[in-house]
């Protein structure tokens, strides 16, 4: 199973997000349908990470973005979860601090980009300068319309530069936030993170829409494609992203480095090859 | 159980490591054994870490040290399984760059310390300027003696602002190594990282034994105490890891911030309490 065929936004294509299921979960029933798949897609990504680690010719970044609560959090766990951690990073993006507004959008951002053998996460990202900046008005439009040229231009020079990006919209409903907020609400190690801002955002959800299609109408290319994760089902949207990770390491035909040594010799002056019959 | 006791280097007393057994593993007999332990402090650790990243009062810093193949990188991993990812992070630290060799020695290690509500795990550290750099004669004695007060000091200003320094010494004997390194020749996925210099590097074991012994003599302090963990077994190191970082956090009294909304008021204005029966 290759999820990335149904779920990519096709370069040059219209995203209508209301013509999307939400509640999509391809053939599985339900979770436990899904659960030994999701652990086979996770053992795959774990053995590719490895390869890509000690090859140090390939980078991977991933790129999340969604509305408050579509799971952001819950797929960084559920991504590195499978990765040696040496190997990873994960860098949220919150409001910039006043030194990284004197920079260009971009500044900020540039640091966290995966190394060679690395992958990197971003929990928001530079996508957010095209996101709530546009929605409450945080810059002209003059300014912001431009970025989504200059984002694909900075995307293209970290592909040309061995960097494969992946970018994932985690998309739920506005019923499914509100649920999801109400569990928080429920839930004492979870309830400082709620504040009157997170339910009041929510009349802006129609604006985000239209800045959320904008993005991935404008910046999923070629080179860096975006999909559209259906997020209401929390295990769906983790089999779908590892689903899609698996896919794109195998396509990156990473290898092993050769060994930098003559291994039978080393064995036998060292281990003493025949006594310990190894 | 608090492994803490029996494992801390306390501060101002002599350490040998021939009198230390790598090969300890309390009252447990197998790994089967400590699973269920393995596991109830992982737990605990995750429940830890979610205040700590919530409350953002309190840096917990991981150094980890050890000679080639004492499970540097498997310890990280156990680590950091436990943890949400988003609040941790894993540095390692190896030769350093020709730019880092023309600052002090601690520059390059300061950008990497935990800010308030993160974790950092450190897979070799500032400590290696005192145990690589002596061992092979890198820097003259006058430099490399200094260092131990310049840590020491170091390592007292981050604990003044409330980073919690954990220091592990992984301690396996030269033959669980030849033992690792033989594993290591017969797994493709691993053969890439032998060299003959591993081998070779053997050589200086008596060397390293004299430099971690002096390394923990002289850092080992009430502010940063080093712990021995005997690690032969991989899954007693684990254990006793997660045992140490759970009981650490446990004694930081970390707390979930108060909400800063009336939750009452905003599940009656958003979720209309009464008719969804919260």
């Amino acid at each position: 199973m290759d999820l990335r065929r149904k779920l990519i936004v096709k370069p040059g294509t219209t995203v209508r997000l209301k013509d999307v299921n939400a509640s999509y979960h391809a053939h599985y029933k339900t979770e436990h349908d899904a659960d030994k798949d999701i652990e086979e897609h996770q053992a795959r990504v774990s053995a590719y990470q490895q390869k890509l680690y000690a090859e140090k010719k390939h980078a991977l970044l991933i790129v999340l973005q969604g509305i408050d609560a579509a799971g952001k959090d819950g797929t960084c766990w559920h991504v590195m979860k499978a990765m040696n951690p040496q190997g990873t990073s994960v860098h949220g993006f919150k409001q910039p601090a006043e030194e990284e507004k004197l920079h260009d959008f971009l500044w900020r951002v540039h640091p966290y980009t995966p190394a060679r053998g690395q992958v990197s996460v971003f929990n928001r990202s530079h996508y957010e300068d095209v996101l709530v900046t546009r929605v409450h008005d945080l810059v002209p439009k003059k300014i912001w319309s431009n970025r989504y040229d200059l984002i694909n231009d900075f995307e293209k020079m970290l592909v040309a530069n061995n960097v494969t990006i992946l970018k994932f919209f985690l998309y739920i409903t506005p019923e499914e936030q509100l649920e999801r907020f109400r569990q928080r609400l429920n839930d004492p190690a979870r309830q400082w993170k709620i504040s009157d801002a997170d339910y009041k955002e929510r009349e802006y959800w129609d604006k985000y829409t239209a800045a959320y299609q904008d993005m991935m109408e404008k910046c999923s290319t070629k080179h860096a494609p975006w999909y559209i994760i259906p997020s209401n089902n929390k295990w769906f949207r983790n089999l779908a992203v590892s689903n899609i990770i698996w896919k794109t390491l195998q396509d990156m035909d990473l290898k092993f480095p050769e060994p930098t040594v003559d291994i039978e010799k080393i064995r036998k002056e060292y281990h003493h090859a025949k006594k310990e019959n190894i």
